[in-house]
Protein backbone atom coordinates (compact mmCIF):
# COMPACT_ATOMS: atom_id res chain seq x y z
CA UNK A 1 0.00 0.00 0.00
CA UNK A 2 2.96 2.38 -0.81
CA UNK A 3 2.48 4.92 -2.60
CA UNK A 4 5.33 6.11 -5.34
CA UNK A 5 4.39 9.41 -5.86
CA UNK A 6 8.61 10.11 -7.37
CA UNK A 7 8.04 13.92 -6.50
CA UNK A 8 10.79 15.47 -6.68
CA UNK A 9 10.73 18.24 -4.50
CA UNK A 10 13.48 20.33 -6.09
CA UNK A 11 14.53 19.45 -9.47
CA UNK A 12 18.72 20.28 -9.38
CA UNK A 13 18.34 20.81 -13.11
CA UNK A 14 16.16 23.81 -12.47
CA UNK A 15 19.18 26.68 -12.26
CA UNK A 16 17.13 29.22 -11.17
CA UNK A 17 16.46 26.99 -7.46
CA UNK A 18 17.11 28.73 -4.44
CA UNK A 19 19.33 26.38 -2.21
CA UNK A 20 17.72 28.14 0.46
CA UNK A 21 14.17 26.81 -0.18
CA UNK A 22 15.20 23.21 -0.42
CA UNK A 23 13.42 21.24 2.60
CA UNK A 24 14.17 17.90 4.08
CA UNK A 25 11.36 15.13 3.09
CA UNK A 26 10.68 14.39 6.57
CA UNK A 27 10.22 16.53 9.80
CA UNK A 28 12.90 16.12 11.97
CA UNK A 29 12.96 16.31 15.79
CA UNK A 30 15.70 14.81 18.18
CA UNK A 31 17.94 12.58 16.42
CA UNK A 32 16.72 10.73 13.11
CA UNK A 33 18.66 7.79 11.97
CA UNK A 34 19.56 7.71 8.17
CA UNK A 35 22.32 6.54 5.60
CA UNK A 36 24.24 9.03 3.80
CA UNK A 37 26.22 7.42 1.05
CA UNK A 38 29.58 9.28 -0.49
CA UNK A 39 31.74 9.03 -3.54
CA UNK A 40 34.96 7.28 -2.85
CA UNK A 41 37.65 7.90 -4.73
CA UNK A 42 37.23 4.38 -6.28
CA UNK A 43 34.40 5.89 -7.83
CA UNK A 44 32.11 3.98 -5.66
CA UNK A 45 29.44 5.36 -3.34
CA UNK A 46 29.77 4.00 0.18
CA UNK A 47 26.63 3.71 2.47
CA UNK A 48 26.98 4.37 5.87
CA UNK A 49 24.50 5.25 8.78
CA UNK A 50 24.38 8.80 9.56
CA UNK A 51 22.67 10.17 12.95
CA UNK A 52 20.98 13.74 12.23
CA UNK A 53 20.75 16.36 15.05
CA UNK A 54 16.93 18.65 14.10
CA UNK A 55 17.91 22.29 13.99
CA UNK A 56 15.61 24.45 15.59
CA UNK A 57 13.25 24.86 12.33
CA UNK A 58 15.17 28.00 10.99
CA UNK A 59 18.27 25.99 8.57
CA UNK A 60 19.68 29.22 7.98
CA UNK A 61 20.54 30.15 11.70
CA UNK A 62 20.36 26.87 12.89
CA UNK A 63 21.02 23.66 10.47
CA UNK A 64 20.91 19.94 10.43
CA UNK A 65 24.04 18.91 12.03
CA UNK A 66 25.56 15.25 11.98
CA UNK A 67 29.16 13.56 13.49
CA UNK A 68 31.32 11.31 11.79
CA UNK A 69 33.51 9.35 14.47
CA UNK A 70 37.32 8.38 13.61
CA UNK A 71 38.47 8.07 10.19
CA UNK A 72 36.31 6.77 8.41
CA UNK A 73 35.33 6.30 4.17
CA UNK A 74 32.47 9.44 5.37
CA UNK A 75 34.61 11.32 6.91
CA UNK A 76 37.09 11.55 3.90
CA UNK A 77 34.89 11.58 1.64
CA UNK A 78 32.88 14.29 3.33
CA UNK A 79 36.17 16.56 3.02
CA UNK A 80 36.73 15.69 -0.85
CA UNK A 81 33.61 15.76 -2.10
CA UNK A 82 31.99 18.18 0.43
CA UNK A 83 28.87 16.23 -0.33
CA UNK A 84 26.35 13.52 -0.05
CA UNK A 85 23.00 11.50 -0.58
CA UNK A 86 21.24 10.92 2.85
CA UNK A 87 18.68 8.62 2.49
CA UNK A 88 15.37 7.28 4.31
CA UNK A 89 14.79 3.95 4.13
CA UNK A 90 13.50 1.14 6.49
CA UNK A 91 14.67 -1.82 5.12
CA UNK A 92 16.62 -3.40 7.70
CA UNK A 93 19.05 -5.43 5.79
CA UNK A 94 20.51 -2.03 4.22
CA UNK A 95 20.72 -0.51 7.45
CA UNK A 96 22.97 -3.51 9.04
CA UNK A 97 24.68 -3.79 6.04
CA UNK A 98 26.15 0.02 6.05
CA UNK A 99 26.39 -0.53 9.61
CA UNK A 100 28.78 -3.37 10.13
CA UNK A 101 30.39 -3.92 6.71
CA UNK A 102 31.89 -2.01 3.32
CA UNK A 103 28.79 -1.03 1.81
CA UNK A 104 29.47 0.39 -1.83
CA UNK A 105 27.27 0.99 -5.09
CA UNK A 106 28.00 2.25 -8.40
CA UNK A 107 24.80 4.30 -7.70
CA UNK A 108 24.12 6.92 -5.18
CA UNK A 109 20.46 5.97 -4.22
CA UNK A 110 19.30 2.66 -2.18
CA UNK A 111 17.28 0.67 -3.84
CA UNK A 112 15.35 0.77 -0.68
CA UNK A 113 15.32 4.50 -0.20
CA UNK A 114 11.51 5.62 0.72
CA UNK A 115 13.34 9.37 0.47
CA UNK A 116 16.90 11.11 -0.21
CA UNK A 117 18.20 14.40 0.41
CA UNK A 118 21.63 15.50 -1.97
CA UNK A 119 23.01 18.11 0.46
CA UNK A 120 25.89 20.10 1.18
CA UNK A 121 28.65 19.44 4.27
CA UNK A 122 30.50 21.79 6.51
CA UNK A 123 32.60 20.62 8.85
CA UNK A 124 32.28 22.91 11.77
CA UNK A 125 33.55 21.40 15.10
CA UNK A 126 36.16 18.28 16.10
CA UNK A 127 36.98 16.77 19.48
CA UNK A 128 37.88 13.44 20.69
CA UNK A 129 35.82 10.74 22.99
CA UNK A 130 37.61 8.17 24.21
CA UNK A 131 39.81 7.71 21.70
CA UNK A 132 37.75 8.45 18.82
CA UNK A 133 38.38 11.50 16.97
CA UNK A 134 34.75 13.33 15.75
CA UNK A 135 33.89 15.49 13.36
CA UNK A 136 30.75 17.76 13.18
CA UNK A 137 29.36 18.68 10.29
CA UNK A 138 26.64 21.14 8.82
CA UNK A 139 23.92 19.15 6.06
CA UNK A 140 22.13 21.94 3.68
CA UNK A 141 19.67 20.05 1.28
CA UNK A 142 20.57 20.93 -2.43
CA UNK A 143 17.72 18.85 -3.82
CA UNK A 144 15.48 16.22 -2.17
CA UNK A 145 12.99 13.20 -3.77
CA UNK A 146 10.33 11.83 -2.29
CA UNK A 147 9.99 8.14 -3.34
CA UNK A 148 7.43 6.18 -1.35
CA UNK A 149 5.17 7.74 1.48
CA UNK A 150 3.32 4.69 3.82
CA UNK A 151 1.75 4.70 6.55
CA UNK A 152 4.30 4.13 9.14
CA UNK A 153 4.20 1.28 11.85
CA UNK A 154 5.76 0.57 15.11
CA UNK A 155 7.94 -2.85 14.82
CA UNK A 156 9.78 -3.66 17.60
CA UNK A 157 11.87 -6.30 15.57
CA UNK A 158 12.69 -3.58 13.53
CA UNK A 159 13.46 -1.71 16.68
CA UNK A 160 15.51 -4.30 18.10
CA UNK A 161 17.56 -4.82 14.67
CA UNK A 162 18.90 -1.34 14.92
CA UNK A 163 19.96 -1.24 18.73
CA UNK A 164 21.78 -4.68 17.85
CA UNK A 165 23.92 -3.15 15.13
CA UNK A 166 24.68 0.00 17.57
CA UNK A 167 25.32 -2.72 19.84
CA UNK A 168 27.32 -5.03 17.69
CA UNK A 169 29.46 -1.99 16.28
CA UNK A 170 31.09 -1.08 20.30
CA UNK A 171 31.92 -5.12 20.77
CA UNK A 172 35.68 -4.56 21.42
CA UNK A 173 35.59 -0.91 22.24
CA UNK A 174 37.44 -0.38 26.08
CA UNK A 175 34.56 2.43 26.77
CA UNK A 176 31.94 0.40 26.94
CA UNK A 177 30.86 -2.38 29.42
CA UNK A 178 30.99 -6.01 26.54
CA UNK A 179 29.45 -7.99 29.26
CA UNK A 180 26.53 -5.35 29.15
CA UNK A 181 26.69 -5.31 25.47
CA UNK A 182 26.43 -9.17 25.55
CA UNK A 183 23.33 -9.19 27.37
CA UNK A 184 21.86 -6.30 25.48
CA UNK A 185 22.70 -7.88 22.35
CA UNK A 186 20.74 -11.44 23.20
CA UNK A 187 17.83 -10.10 24.62
CA UNK A 188 17.35 -8.16 20.47
CA UNK A 189 18.16 -11.44 19.09
CA UNK A 190 14.82 -12.74 21.80
CA UNK A 191 13.10 -9.77 20.57
CA UNK A 192 13.44 -10.41 17.06
CA UNK A 193 12.86 -14.09 16.92
CA UNK A 194 9.35 -13.52 18.60
CA UNK A 195 8.24 -10.39 16.98
CA UNK A 196 10.46 -10.09 13.46
CA UNK A 197 9.38 -10.46 10.01
CA UNK A 198 11.65 -12.40 8.01
CA UNK A 199 14.16 -9.09 6.73
CA UNK A 200 14.62 -8.48 10.14
CA UNK A 201 15.72 -12.28 10.84
CA UNK A 202 17.78 -11.27 8.50
CA UNK A 203 19.31 -8.54 9.49
CA UNK A 204 19.78 -10.16 12.55
CA UNK A 205 21.87 -12.79 10.79
CA UNK A 206 24.22 -10.17 9.24
CA UNK A 207 24.58 -8.43 12.21
CA UNK A 208 25.55 -12.08 14.10
CA UNK A 209 28.06 -12.21 11.01
CA UNK A 210 29.63 -9.08 10.78
CA UNK A 211 29.96 -8.61 14.07
CA UNK A 212 31.10 -12.50 14.84
CA UNK A 213 28.98 -12.10 17.97
CA UNK B 1 5.51 17.26 4.47
CA UNK B 2 3.05 14.46 5.05
CA UNK B 3 0.06 13.81 2.97
CA UNK B 4 -3.14 14.06 3.97
CA UNK B 5 -5.04 12.08 1.25
CA UNK B 6 -8.10 11.04 3.55
CA UNK B 7 -8.47 8.31 1.36
CA UNK B 8 -11.12 6.03 2.43
CA UNK B 9 -10.41 2.24 0.94
CA UNK B 10 -13.76 0.66 1.66
CA UNK B 11 -16.43 3.41 2.68
CA UNK B 12 -18.99 1.13 5.68
CA UNK B 13 -21.94 2.84 3.89
CA UNK B 14 -21.33 1.22 0.52
CA UNK B 15 -23.80 -1.61 1.15
CA UNK B 16 -22.14 -3.84 -1.69
CA UNK B 17 -18.80 -3.91 -0.14
CA UNK B 18 -17.60 -7.19 0.17
CA UNK B 19 -15.67 -7.52 3.71
CA UNK B 20 -12.99 -10.08 1.83
CA UNK B 21 -12.02 -7.19 -0.52
CA UNK B 22 -11.04 -4.81 2.41
CA UNK B 23 -7.60 -4.62 2.66
CA UNK B 24 -4.93 -3.91 5.89
CA UNK B 25 -3.59 -0.43 5.27
CA UNK B 26 -0.06 -1.36 5.98
CA UNK B 27 1.74 -4.34 4.78
CA UNK B 28 2.65 -6.64 8.24
CA UNK B 29 5.37 -8.93 8.67
CA UNK B 30 6.02 -10.75 11.81
CA UNK B 31 4.62 -8.36 15.21
CA UNK B 32 3.04 -4.80 14.42
CA UNK B 33 2.43 -3.01 17.43
CA UNK B 34 -0.85 -1.21 16.99
CA UNK B 35 -3.49 0.39 19.17
CA UNK B 36 -6.85 -1.05 19.44
CA UNK B 37 -9.89 1.11 20.77
CA UNK B 38 -13.17 -0.67 21.94
CA UNK B 39 -16.50 0.47 22.81
CA UNK B 40 -16.88 -0.18 26.44
CA UNK B 41 -19.87 -0.47 28.85
CA UNK B 42 -19.83 3.43 29.76
CA UNK B 43 -19.84 4.09 25.91
CA UNK B 44 -16.68 5.18 25.60
CA UNK B 45 -13.83 4.28 22.96
CA UNK B 46 -10.53 2.22 25.62
CA UNK B 47 -7.34 2.16 23.73
CA UNK B 48 -4.74 -0.28 24.73
CA UNK B 49 -2.13 -1.77 22.29
CA UNK B 50 -2.73 -4.64 20.32
CA UNK B 51 0.38 -6.66 18.50
CA UNK B 52 -1.12 -7.79 15.17
CA UNK B 53 0.40 -11.40 14.18
CA UNK B 54 0.42 -11.11 10.08
CA UNK B 55 -0.88 -14.04 8.50
CA UNK B 56 0.47 -15.61 5.16
CA UNK B 57 -0.99 -13.26 2.98
CA UNK B 58 -4.39 -15.43 2.44
CA UNK B 59 -6.92 -13.54 4.47
CA UNK B 60 -9.33 -16.00 4.24
CA UNK B 61 -6.85 -19.10 4.94
CA UNK B 62 -4.78 -17.30 7.67
CA UNK B 63 -6.07 -14.19 8.58
CA UNK B 64 -3.72 -11.43 10.89
CA UNK B 65 -4.41 -12.71 14.44
CA UNK B 66 -3.56 -10.81 18.26
CA UNK B 67 -3.87 -11.79 21.49
CA UNK B 68 -5.48 -10.29 24.93
CA UNK B 69 -3.04 -10.99 28.40
CA UNK B 70 -5.09 -11.14 30.79
CA UNK B 71 -8.70 -9.67 32.30
CA UNK B 72 -8.67 -6.87 30.21
CA UNK B 73 -10.91 -3.73 28.66
CA UNK B 74 -9.83 -4.85 25.71
CA UNK B 75 -10.66 -8.91 26.27
CA UNK B 76 -14.04 -8.04 27.58
CA UNK B 77 -15.24 -5.54 24.74
CA UNK B 78 -14.09 -7.84 22.35
CA UNK B 79 -16.79 -10.21 23.60
CA UNK B 80 -19.04 -7.61 23.86
CA UNK B 81 -18.72 -5.65 20.62
CA UNK B 82 -16.87 -8.50 18.64
CA UNK B 83 -15.32 -5.58 17.06
CA UNK B 84 -12.63 -2.75 17.04
CA UNK B 85 -10.58 -0.05 15.80
CA UNK B 86 -7.30 -0.66 14.95
CA UNK B 87 -5.02 2.36 14.49
CA UNK B 88 -1.42 3.07 13.10
CA UNK B 89 0.15 5.83 14.99
CA UNK B 90 3.63 6.72 15.68
CA UNK B 91 2.69 8.97 18.63
CA UNK B 92 5.06 8.18 21.59
CA UNK B 93 2.59 9.90 24.21
CA UNK B 94 -0.71 8.23 22.53
CA UNK B 95 0.89 4.81 23.04
CA UNK B 96 2.93 4.90 26.43
CA UNK B 97 -0.49 6.17 27.20
CA UNK B 98 -2.61 3.40 25.94
CA UNK B 99 0.05 0.89 27.47
CA UNK B 100 0.13 2.27 31.40
CA UNK B 101 -3.13 3.91 31.64
CA UNK B 102 -6.73 4.00 31.42
CA UNK B 103 -7.05 6.06 28.24
CA UNK B 104 -10.26 6.53 26.94
CA UNK B 105 -11.91 8.58 24.72
CA UNK B 106 -15.69 9.63 23.32
CA UNK B 107 -14.92 8.82 19.42
CA UNK B 108 -13.33 5.61 18.42
CA UNK B 109 -10.30 7.45 16.08
CA UNK B 110 -7.04 8.50 17.73
CA UNK B 111 -5.86 11.91 16.41
CA UNK B 112 -2.89 10.88 15.73
CA UNK B 113 -3.71 8.12 13.33
CA UNK B 114 -1.96 7.70 10.44
CA UNK B 115 -4.28 4.78 9.54
CA UNK B 116 -7.21 2.95 11.04
CA UNK B 117 -9.14 -0.39 10.41
CA UNK B 118 -12.37 -1.33 11.78
CA UNK B 119 -12.03 -4.92 12.22
CA UNK B 120 -14.45 -8.06 13.18
CA UNK B 121 -12.99 -9.97 15.97
CA UNK B 122 -13.72 -13.73 16.84
CA UNK B 123 -12.11 -15.68 19.90
CA UNK B 124 -10.45 -18.59 17.99
CA UNK B 125 -7.90 -19.80 21.20
CA UNK B 126 -7.10 -19.31 24.81
CA UNK B 127 -4.38 -20.79 27.48
CA UNK B 128 -2.03 -19.67 30.52
CA UNK B 129 1.26 -18.46 30.50
CA UNK B 130 2.65 -17.87 33.80
CA UNK B 131 -0.60 -16.47 35.53
CA UNK B 132 -1.91 -14.87 33.19
CA UNK B 133 -4.56 -16.31 30.59
CA UNK B 134 -4.50 -15.01 27.31
CA UNK B 135 -6.83 -15.31 24.19
CA UNK B 136 -6.46 -15.35 20.28
CA UNK B 137 -8.15 -13.70 18.24
CA UNK B 138 -8.54 -13.15 14.31
CA UNK B 139 -8.86 -9.76 12.88
CA UNK B 140 -11.13 -9.32 9.68
CA UNK B 141 -10.84 -5.77 8.25
CA UNK B 142 -14.64 -4.87 7.74
CA UNK B 143 -13.59 -0.55 6.77
CA UNK B 144 -10.16 0.94 5.95
CA UNK B 145 -9.14 4.65 6.10
CA UNK B 146 -5.59 5.81 5.39
CA UNK B 147 -5.33 9.59 6.70
CA UNK B 148 -1.55 10.20 6.00
CA UNK B 149 0.99 9.15 4.07
CA UNK B 150 4.36 9.43 5.04
CA UNK B 151 8.43 8.92 4.65
CA UNK B 152 9.15 6.52 7.33
CA UNK B 153 12.08 7.18 9.69
CA UNK B 154 14.13 5.63 12.18
CA UNK B 155 14.09 7.13 15.87
CA UNK B 156 16.30 5.18 18.04
CA UNK B 157 14.36 7.53 20.91
CA UNK B 158 11.32 6.50 19.68
CA UNK B 159 11.93 2.34 20.01
CA UNK B 160 12.99 2.98 23.24
CA UNK B 161 10.10 4.63 24.35
CA UNK B 162 8.37 1.52 23.06
CA UNK B 163 10.71 -0.93 24.63
CA UNK B 164 10.49 1.26 28.13
CA UNK B 165 6.38 0.84 27.87
CA UNK B 166 7.20 -3.09 27.56
CA UNK B 167 9.71 -3.00 30.24
CA UNK B 168 7.61 -1.40 32.46
CA UNK B 169 4.30 -3.39 31.95
CA UNK B 170 6.68 -6.24 32.98
CA UNK B 171 7.43 -4.46 36.81
CA UNK B 172 6.01 -6.52 39.54
CA UNK B 173 5.45 -9.74 37.18
CA UNK B 174 7.17 -12.64 39.16
CA UNK B 175 7.65 -14.26 36.12
CA UNK B 176 10.29 -11.48 34.72
CA UNK B 177 13.88 -10.79 36.21
CA UNK B 178 13.19 -6.90 37.96
CA UNK B 179 16.83 -6.44 37.66
CA UNK B 180 16.77 -7.18 34.38
CA UNK B 181 13.86 -4.40 33.61
CA UNK B 182 15.48 -1.93 35.82
CA UNK B 183 18.85 -1.98 33.78
CA UNK B 184 17.02 -1.91 30.19
CA UNK B 185 14.54 0.83 31.47
CA UNK B 186 17.99 3.12 32.22
CA UNK B 187 19.33 2.14 29.15
CA UNK B 188 15.73 3.23 27.26
CA UNK B 189 15.92 6.43 29.44
CA UNK B 190 19.67 7.13 28.22
CA UNK B 191 18.88 6.85 24.40
CA UNK B 192 15.83 8.97 24.95
CA UNK B 193 18.06 11.31 26.72
CA UNK B 194 20.80 10.94 23.99
CA UNK B 195 18.79 10.87 20.91
CA UNK B 196 14.85 12.20 21.26
CA UNK B 197 12.47 14.13 20.50
CA UNK B 198 10.49 16.32 22.66
CA UNK B 199 7.49 14.23 21.92
CA UNK B 200 9.40 11.43 23.42
CA UNK B 201 11.12 12.90 26.24
CA UNK B 202 6.98 13.87 27.22
CA UNK B 203 6.73 10.21 26.60
CA UNK B 204 8.99 8.28 28.69
CA UNK B 205 7.84 10.84 31.70
CA UNK B 206 4.51 9.45 31.29
CA UNK B 207 6.36 6.12 31.71
CA UNK B 208 7.89 6.85 34.67
CA UNK B 209 4.39 8.34 35.92
CA UNK B 210 2.43 5.20 35.12
CA UNK B 211 4.97 2.64 36.37
CA UNK B 212 6.24 4.41 39.69
CA UNK B 213 9.89 3.80 38.24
Amino acid sequence: MTEHSDRVANASTNASVDPDTVEWPVSLAGVTESIVTTLGPNDRWNAAPLGLFAGDGDENDDPVTAKTWGNTRTRRNFHRQGEGYVQFTVDPVAFADAALSISEFDEPILESANAWVRVAVEQVDSGTEGETEWEEWTLRPLEANVVAETVPTIDRGFGAVIEATVAASRLGVPAYDQDALRERLEYYASVVDRAGSEREREALERVRDHAEW
